[in-house]
């Protein structure tokens, strides 16, 4: 691995870059128990060892060290609190079959990765380097990953720029750390949602603009969601459908990809999902449900999805409209809508209410009720249709490595 | 001051109030040496001491404390690193001519950095409270307030979610804390850039949008701006001109509110600048500009801004874009352009460039030169015309507490 030289005030340091092989390990003096799977909720849970490595802009990446969680040490004028210069994963380990665990196409997080802390302007790392390091916690940190199928040690790489200076600007200091929390269903089953969830429709406030960074995974795309959120749960609804524009174009739902899926007049199905127009995340859940929607489209005997052979799947990355959606309800032809994303794997939308602005505005104050737009009811397990099913069914047996399709599933070790 | 009552697990808690009469102060032990004035550049140097409350959601604010400058111990998972729910002011403490320190409108700061933390969901505070405090904090570090003309103590009030957990939602758990630091001229004099700065405008990357957060104070509107503002300094320029829509909208100019002077037939002068349309910030200055030049506009004999009585000003908040202002450069009609806010006070714009969209890229990449859009002579000392020398003028009198005008220059004891 190269390393560069960096000059200032004429003295000439090395940058040294990411370097897996300097890593040390500091384990915990005493180990925290581990609660029972299923009782926790997500993100509650922290193990006993995180990783951290730091960047400075003089002499470069330091050794990564894998010691025991707790806090960081940040200046009060750090670029990260001041400008929000931070970024982020979302990346699961499974147990697999074979008592190891699996991660699923973890290579895409980690360029992910790279593109958010770039558009960020926080230094740049060796992906491959971090992974390494990753795939040490994790294993050290193996016996949190719950053997309940569904269940995982959620991992979350996040990078933040400690700049300490409140100048407005790029940070060149930067600290990379990764930590790991046990988690269940994102969307735990209750008497209120049994299966499925609700969206409400928000266009008043909008997640993201082209030419803004709604396509990259950043801090700053969540906490504006917050309020709406508020608005939402207000009126009953799990998530936000954020739409754009005056067309009303769905981009994202809370933060999950959205699919809908509509019967055609020749039998087959229209899948459609929003394109990576910017406005977006790349999700690589999204992309998995693409590539194998589409690999089972091309060749319906292979049986890639758990699906009749005879289902005739057509795959359009295309703007979706919230009208489009509703003429499919109104005539029957709306099938189900899913979100999909790491945190979820595929979960059902079974219903998406629309309300104007002014009672979005009002129930910011905590009053009005929405009048629900649509009602889409489950039709098989866990709410899902017969395509959303199928996805979920493959996706999972994918993450628990139970199958592997184009080597996604890798064991960490 | 009243506090409420917060249930959780059948156990009734109180929630306490920010109260400025618990405020403690532990003095640093050492106190640092005070560089020169003059030396040192925006957001160098950090003083002695710092002010810090944590509101936690069972028991509500903690007694506020002034302590030693230090780092925040910050849990990995908290919110403000995952999702950004960092909130800012900024506000300048001058030297008056009595030897006693004056803040200028700090009730406005104190407004907005609430609407800031409402909009990010965080918990709400007392902001008399929080001034009454903050006031203690620069009487103790008076020692630090430059005495030069034009140079003052920067104050950082900052507000940041601590939940630690990293489930996406608002944070209950905050830290409010504020820093302060001695300043000079945002842009010192170079001799690249000897009175005032160039511009390049964007429109490619877009700062805020109709539905977004560009009219909150939010950090998360910084950080999307650090590799554009990293393109228009590869081409030359200073800071960069926000664009929005088709027709090429100004919203903001670097991290400044932005302001045209036309001259109009009749021989007065129009003075633009954007309306707070919910994409650009509502500056305290921008305020304050629009306040002294409307009183000069209804009475020029009253003689609030030194200007001839003579010359008849028309003040339009309204939409303003490049092509119009291309059109009055062209036609002989632009006479100047600045920049307002609490950095910077008042800095003459002198050169726009408008690139295309590709060219933009290229720059990107360190390539590329841009054609300049418009030259914008200097006229008089530091760059600025008449209207803003004037402006510039008379709010450093006000801010210095030499002159006073509806009680917005207030003594900080």
């Amino acid at each position: 691995m190269a390393s560069a030289t960096a000059h200032t005030n004429g003295h000439a340091h090395t940058f040294a870059p990411l370097d897996a092989s300097r890593l040390t390990i500091e384990r915990a003096t005493t180990l925290k128990p581990v609660p029972e799977q299923g009782t926790y909720a997500f993100g509650d849970i922290k193990t006993d060892h995180m990783l951290v490595m730091t960047c400075d802009p003089l002499t470069g990446w330091s050794a990564p060290e894998i010691k025991p969680y707790g806090p960081l040490a940040l200046d009060p004028a750090s670029n990260c609190l001041q400008y929000a210069t931070n970024v982020f994963e979302g990346m699961k380990a499974f147990m697999g079959p074979d008592g190891k665990p699996r991660l699923f196409r973890p290579d895409q997080n980690m360029a992910r990765l790279q593109t958010s802390a770039a558009r960020m302007a926080l230094p740049a790392f060796d992906p491959d380097a971090l992974l390494v390091c990753i795939n040490k916690l994790v294993s050290l940190e193996a016996r949190w990953i719950p053997s309940l199928s569904g269940h995982s040690l959620y991992i979350r790489p996040t990078m933040i720029g400690t700049k300490p200076s409140i100048k407005v600007g790029p940070s060149e200091h930067a600290i990379l750390y990764t930590i790991v929390t046990p988690v269940g269903p994102y969307f735990p089953p209750t008497d209120d949602t049994p299966d499925g969830i609700s969206l409400l429709a928000v266009g008043e406030h909008v997640r993201s603009w082209p030419g803004g960074t709604g396509g990259y995974k950043l801090g700053l795309n969540y906490s504006p969601g917050f309020v709406p959120q508020r608005a939402a749960a207000a009126l009953g609804y799990d998530q936000v459908l954020w739409l754009l524009g005056d067309d009303k174009r769905v981009t994202e739902a809370g933060a999950m990809n959205f699919f809908a899926v509509a019967a055609r007049a020749d039998g087959g199905v229209d899948v459609v999902t929003p394109p990576l127009d910017g406005t977006i995340l790349p999700g690589i859940t999204r992309d998995a449900a693409l590539v194998l929607l589409r690999a089972h489209a091309v060749d319906p005997a292979r049986g890639v999805l758990a699906l009749p052979p005879t289902l005739k799947i057509y795959v359009h990355e295309r703007h979706l409209t919230l009208p489009e959606m509703s003429q499919w309800a109104g005539a029957g032809r709306l099938r189900e809508c899913f979100g999909v994303g790491t945190a979820v794997l595929v979960v059902a939308i079974e219903r998406i209410g629309d309300v104007v602005d002014e009672q979005v505005a009002e129930a910011l104050e905590g009053a009005s009720k929405a009048k629900p737009f649509v009602d889409i009811t489950p039709t098989t397990k866990r709410g899902l249709g017969e395509l959303g099913t199928a996805l979920y069914d493959k996706l999972l047996a994918l993450k628990e490595g139970r199958e592997n399709f184009e080597g996604w599933s890798v064991l960490c070790e």
